[in-house]
């Protein structure tokens, strides 16, 4: 696999929300004007990942067909899970909806609208079964594909597998649901795993993260079976910490993003390390690290940036495991996939 | 002047504060540890524009060499201006320092560090006599040399020029003093303006601002004297006007950066028009706005964004004057540039 296959296979763009044929969603629109009428709302903000960013406005005009004098507003900024929500258009409307993610928080100013696909898993489950031996299996899947997991479990069950589920921990809404940055739903006593979803974006990080298990992809979406290979991103990571070895001056990114903050940990690299430097930004790309002359920086928000993104910073980019072994606090065997716990 | 001349010209990074050789600056450490210690500061937060980020880690060693268990914070939020506060860092720290720009508005809970200039600006003003005739002349100057604004005013004026100034609005802290978004200090009764500073990015805004005014540039960072020649960008809005005419579906950008919100305005957009949608977002980049799909966008932020960023975006930006052309509720010759007045 090329650096830029690497790339485009777990970029964050390609979760399975970007589809190349037209599908059509359940906007909830329901219970968003229920919610609005009760509320009496004026202001209602909407919140889509990117991918579904340009169905905002066919759904403001259904809501404004629906409601008199309420003042819909899209957001705008960058959306990659839950725990990226637009908290100022939420501070600031009376009304905010966020679609496409399950809840990492349940909150009473949230309306969740999870966007559950329609497509038809079991043909390519089917399909996944000549990459997977009989007896124990792990089966997990992502919040579109949430409303199918019991005949998921079924479907399995019925041809003899031993059906391996976990609800992970506070961060995951769902048992045997996975988020980019959260696999606990696959500790399970199993040696293979199949992952039910679109995208190579989850089932890569699953494999990093548990590199012991043979991760099938089923995948519904872009109707393809195949098996996740870390290889290339662990080689990658390899190079990044090799390479950080040597810098002296250390960015430390604190990401302000609600549910992507680890300030103690951040402060205790800075603490420990003369040559850090706290660094506070939402969005974490290329160009905004640019004006920082740092010789490495490690990354305390989403791991996934680190990893998927991580070729395309000028300067290495290490999780703040990386960073042990940067420098020399861990031996090198330590490294691992950074995963994300909690909420905020 | 190509396409890429102008926005280089007009890029927001070429601002003077990105040099090309070394300067030292006051960076008033002085000030920053006496408040500090008044207010007793766990947590400092520091907010560099882009050109001088990379001086963050150097001006946190120095402050760290001299307070104990203080933890000092970079904000990496983009910066390109007093309108530009990083809100989430000001909020989380004790004291919070802006550097580089000049108050838009007076708080108990910001220093601002304007970080003057220490350049002699007179050789440069001997040179720029030979583009400017005898008799009155407009004199304005950006932040970085307002310290040495009197100065100037009496060599013009021992040389024989009546020199107009003023001190332009709200948003503007010092007589005399522009902004990329606000040149009301230029509002004088002269035909000739001279602007001492770094780069064409603010002299530029002025002769769209006053294009009956002969605007000379006395660049004394780049050592260089020219006259600001807006005739490209005018063209470039031009052709979005004209290219926004076929739009059905407009995105109206509402911005949520402190100083750059004009809410009324992009409010009074969507209500007269059933094809526009609010958006809201901070920063305003091409790759924000791909994910919708619109025709075209009117930006009631940063009108520098839409003026010099405009040709990025792949759709025509407009600002709100020129949307206003475009839906024909204005003609053609109204077309002016987009200043932007009063604070927050």
């Amino acid at each position: 696999m090329s650096n830029e296959e690497a790339r485009s296979a777990g970029d964050l763009r390609n979760t399975g929300l970007s589809l190349r044929h037209d599908r059509t969603w359940d906007y909830e629109l329901d219970r968003i004007v229920d919610e609005v009428e009760r509320k009496d709302a004026e202001k209602v903000g909407l919140q889509f990942p990117e991918g579904l960013k340009r169905r905002g406005p066919a759904v403001a005009d259904d809501l404004r067909a629906r409601l008199d004098d309420t003042r819909i507003m899209l957001s705008g900024q960058p959306c990659y899970g839950a725990c990226d929500l637009d908290t100022y258009l939420m501070r600031r409307t009376d009304v905010f909806v966020h679609f496409g993610h399950s809840p990492m928080k349940e909150s009473d100013s949230i309306i969740y609208v999870p966007l559950f696909s329609n497509v038809d898993v079991e043909p390519i489950m089917q399909e996944a079964r000549d990459e997977l031996h009989d007896g124990d299996v792990g089966l997990v899947t992502t919040a579109q594909h949430m409303n199918q997991f019991e005949e998921m479990r079924t479907w399995l069950e019925e041809r003899g597998y031993t059906v391996h589920t976990r609800r992970g921990d506070d961060r995951l809404t769902n048992e045997g649901q996975v988020l980019g940055c959260n696999y606990a739903s696959a500790d399970i006593d199993a040696d293979q795993v199949l992952y039910v979803g679109g995208g190579k974006f989850h089932p890569l990080g699953l494999a990093m993260e548990h590199p012991e298990k043979n991760v099938v992809i089923a995948d519904p979406v872009n109707n393809a079976v195949s098996i996740a290979d870390a290889e290339q991103f662990l080689k990658e990571r390899y190079a990044s910490v090799h390479k950080a070895m040597d810098a002296e001056q250390w960015g430390v990114i604190f990401c302000t993003k609600i549910g992507q903050g680890r300030f103690d940990q951040a402060e205790e690299i800075v603490e420990n390390n003369d040559n850090a430097y706290l660094i506070t930004m939402d969005e974490v790309t290329p160009d905004r690290l640019m004006n920082f002359d740092m010789d490495a920086f490690v990354n305390t928000g989403c791991p996934r940036i680190t990893t998927d993104d991580g070729p395309q910073f000028h300067k290495p980019m290490l999780t703040p495991g990386e960073y042990e072994i940067a420098v020399g606090n861990k031996p090198l065997e330590d490294l691992s996939f950074d995963t994300f716990h909690g909420t905020w």
